[in-house]
């Protein structure tokens, strides 16, 4: 019947995988470190020794395609190129490695892309043809839909908002240039503000009194209590994210814009600034047209569900 | 055989139309005021009159649709909204005004996603299903393909590069707001240019001696003629134009970006700057990707073939 999906989850720690069936449901699910393996063909070989009780409880004959969501894949090409924070470098022919493997037909494309095509087929984008995920993780990944299609670009590599430059000549990216969103924009970029405000404002008996590493986690809990400083934090992320979506939306229109990730989980508390940024910075014909919406699917499965949805 | 189209190219001050064979070839046109006509009715009817001869001579069954390029004009609802240099005010639903006056099946969009229309049919975008098109005028106009599709958003109004904010902060614009790209990347724009720094640099007299008004063909004759400041007003040009342009090549990631308009036909002196700022821009995955071309068609022609490749 060849109805069901293998949705595989490529990340920089773990490998999460499970069987979708067409109304997005994971009717069985597991996964296995990333990391630890001498080479890519050793990596293969544990993954097809992880898949094989999946396969046979489901039959495999009723699996129809793998998809793969992974940091720098390409879609055209099936390969990933250089991604920073996966264990092989270089260029690695992942589709055609799994496909191989498995002896099943495998799509690959990068986690933001496979997060936008799992929502138009299961989650908060089901019925739309022009909306923008925007994932708001370590970086910042996006995925852009129009016409009902991903834009995948000449060379299968649109859609990267995290490096559209937010703030001339602002902070340092790992891109090599200057000001980028998801330097702003993002768990990371949270902890740079929220790092650098306080150098500016505190001595240094203060600085040696807070005690440890901030993180993300930790400013979204200050400022869910109420904490002046971290909400003026949120503040000053949504201020920048607001503007720089009110360009994006000039160029693709969208119906609404999907977030997905640790830093949404702030909820209204980033995105109810979020949305008055973006409109005040909106072209007037774009005025109160563009819902923000959160994702639609469970986190612990919303990867896999996406990089099922791909398969084909 | 239906095999020809209408193409209609609605502006400010004029209106021009042609009959277009399927090979991009304009068999005969013609021109009339847009304005001095009390209603739009009045406006319609006396199309009619202009279009009556055409008809004759190729025969009105032969003509399988009417396409119009007009300001503001929306693909979607076939609508003309709110445009400043349009005599009429308000909302005009052109489409259905031509379609019942002619009795032909009229579609209707912008004057940028005509033209982008018109190089992917007939122009320097032929095969291409990538590509960015950017009319450099009195304003800024644009249409973004991918996937083989003119972006429309979801209300048909996607495409607006020229009021993506390049400048924080920066030059007032028309529509309201700050910064646009439009008021630094245009005839006028470049003419704002010139006048600021006329103004902070030279004194009164040199002021008063520099006799009339400033335009933009005169900056760009002075640049051809090796003119310092008109060469620095370029230079200045290219890199507000350059550094927008690596933002939304971010996007859609085009195989090329199309130039046309008055500003375009400033040629090398323009685009070699505007792509060595944008190259300098651009995140590395995309660098030494996206090729700048001119319009591939002829400019007196370019509306009306635009125009008409949207008949359908």
């Amino acid at each position: 019947m060849e109805s069901l999906s293998l949705g595989i989850d490529l990340g920089g720690t773990n490998t999460s995988f499970g069987i979708v069936d067409p109304q997005g449901h994971i009717l069985i699910k597991g996964k296995m470190s990333t990391t630890g393996h001498a080479t890519v063909a050793d990596y293969i070989a544990a993954l097809q020794q992880h898949l094989l009780p999946l396969f046979e409880q489901v039959g495999k004959g009723n699996i129809k395609g793998v998809g793969i969501g992974a940091p720098n894949g390409n879609f055209f090409t099936g390969e990933i190129k250089f991604a920073p924070n996966l264990p092989w470098h270089g260029i690695i022919p992942m589709a055609k490695l799994v496909s191989e493997a498995l002896g099943l037909k495998t799509t690959l494309t990068n986690d933001a892309k496979a997060a936008a095509i799992g929502e138009m087929r299961y989650g908060a984008a089901k019925g739309m043809k022009d909306f923008i995920m925007v994932t708001l993780g370590t970086g910042l990944g996006s995925g852009f839909v129009a016409n009902g299609q991903l834009i995948y670009g000449h060379d299968g590599l649109a859609g990267e908002l995290g490096h559209v430059i937010a703030v001339r000549d602002g902070r340092k990216c790992n891109c090599g240039r200057n000001g980028c969103l998801e330097r702003y924009a993002s768990a990371t970029g949270i902890v740079i503000t929220a790092e650098q405000w306080m150098a500016e404002r505190y001595d240094e008996t203060t600085l040696r009194a807070h005690d440890g590493k901030l993180t993300a986690k930790m400013i979204q809990d200050a400022a869910r209590n109420g904490d002046a400083f971290a909400l003026e934090i949120y503040e000053y992320t949504a201020k920048i994210l607001g503007q720089t979506l009110a360009d994006v939306v000039a160029i693709t229109s969208p119906q609404a814009i999907i977030f997905f990730g640790g830093l949404a989980h702030a909820g209204d508390m980033l995105f109810t600034p979020v949305k008055r940024y973006m409109e005040d910075n909106l072209l007037h014909i774009y005025k109160d047209k563009v819902t923000l919406l959160h994702s639609g699917l469970p986190d612990a499965d919303a990867a896999i569900l996406g990089a099922s949805a791909i398969a084909c």
